[in-house]
């Protein structure tokens, strides 16, 4: 004998969808959804059709955008001449959060992973060299994650870059300790990198 | 400059709003949402309306229902003679999962808690009260939560039922040490009750 009403059930088990949501979780959401005095319910499938019914990927970029071309390329005021590459849009929140970062971004969607199958013709690579070709690019920094598949787009980027002697710098974004942590709980790998890529002095 | 679009920030508001999701946990939901193929946000949005059109309170126990009569009370096999008295609907689901319990139930929406400004006339105790007489009502077993609140809505339906004189044996449900817990891991309060409430042998 199941206690709960069909919809209920239904509600929970498509909650139960999302990640880290378990069965608990997903059953205390209902709840909450079906006490809610404030129409939370609708406005909540409201947003989450108009979501799907309107964003779309920015022409230039890749990035998220419910217009053709998002407010970060429309921007006059944005260096046009830097690219930063990141593998996916909640990268380019991260970075615009740090207020660092006048250029433009391009969104790759992935990063290449032959253990996943996952080639440079599956992400938006093609777009990216056309890009550069097409536009006043300067430099591009590769911001993906400092991973197996982070590092080998990067070495990717750069190599398809020189084969076709494109005029452009390309640079990596640095890796190293986080600021505030303490290097006696650093991983074995952070550590070593860190101190590859140590800043001489001249650079300051 | 918001580096998301609208329609993807409205989305995000949203899912603020439930319990215990905050902005990194909404974002990270959101962009889920919208990089899933197969038609998540859709189903979930049609489960939102369809939960808040079509589910009402059983016109009995005033557990969560799509039906008039929720299917505990519809169904002739269930012990009509006693009841179970709970705060809310997920107690109803709890006190069902241990499959120890064959009688209906009774859910208050609330507990009194005269701090908080509820009195009995605000939660479901006057249709408990109009339940027991108008039924076959033998026992209830009053299973609130033990806390002030709790037991404080406890003694008030004691009360009331002597006062009336109503035919009907109130128990309330046994606090005590949890199965598999510890002694020497238990707050004083829960000893003290299990000390008090002790069984003696002649009642097994």
């Amino acid at each position: 004998m199941d206690p709960y009403p069909k919809p209920l059930k239904d509600l929970i088990s498509q909650l139960k969808r999302l990640p880290g949501i378990g069965e608990k979780t997903a059953t205390r959401l209902a709840l909450f959804i079906l006490a809610d005095k404030d129409d939370l319910a609708r406005n909540l499938a409201a947003s989450l059709v108009s979501v799907k019914d309107t964003i779309r990927l920015c022409s230039s970029c890749f990035n998220l955008s419910d217009m053709p071309r998002c407010s970060i390329c429309q921007d006059p005021n944005r260096d046009q001449t830097m690219l930063c590459v990141v593998e996916e849009p909640s990268d380019v929140l991260a970075l615009e959060s740090s207020h660092a970062y006048r250029g433009l971004y391009h969104v790759l969607h992935g990063l290449i992973s032959p253990i996943n199958g996952i080639g440079p013709e599956d992400i938006r690579l093609f777009e990216l060299m056309d890009r550069i070709v097409r536009t006043e690019t300067a430099e591009i920094i590769v911001a993906t994650n400092p991973s197996v598949e982070g590092e080998g787009t990067f070495h990717y980027i750069t190599k398809i870059i020189e084969e076709r002697r494109l005029p452009v710098r390309v640079s990596r974004i640095a890796s190293g300790i986080p600021m505030g942590a303490e290097l006696k709980y650093m991983d074995q790998v952070t550590l070593a990198s860190a101190l590859r890529y140590r800043r001489s002095i001249k650079d300051r």
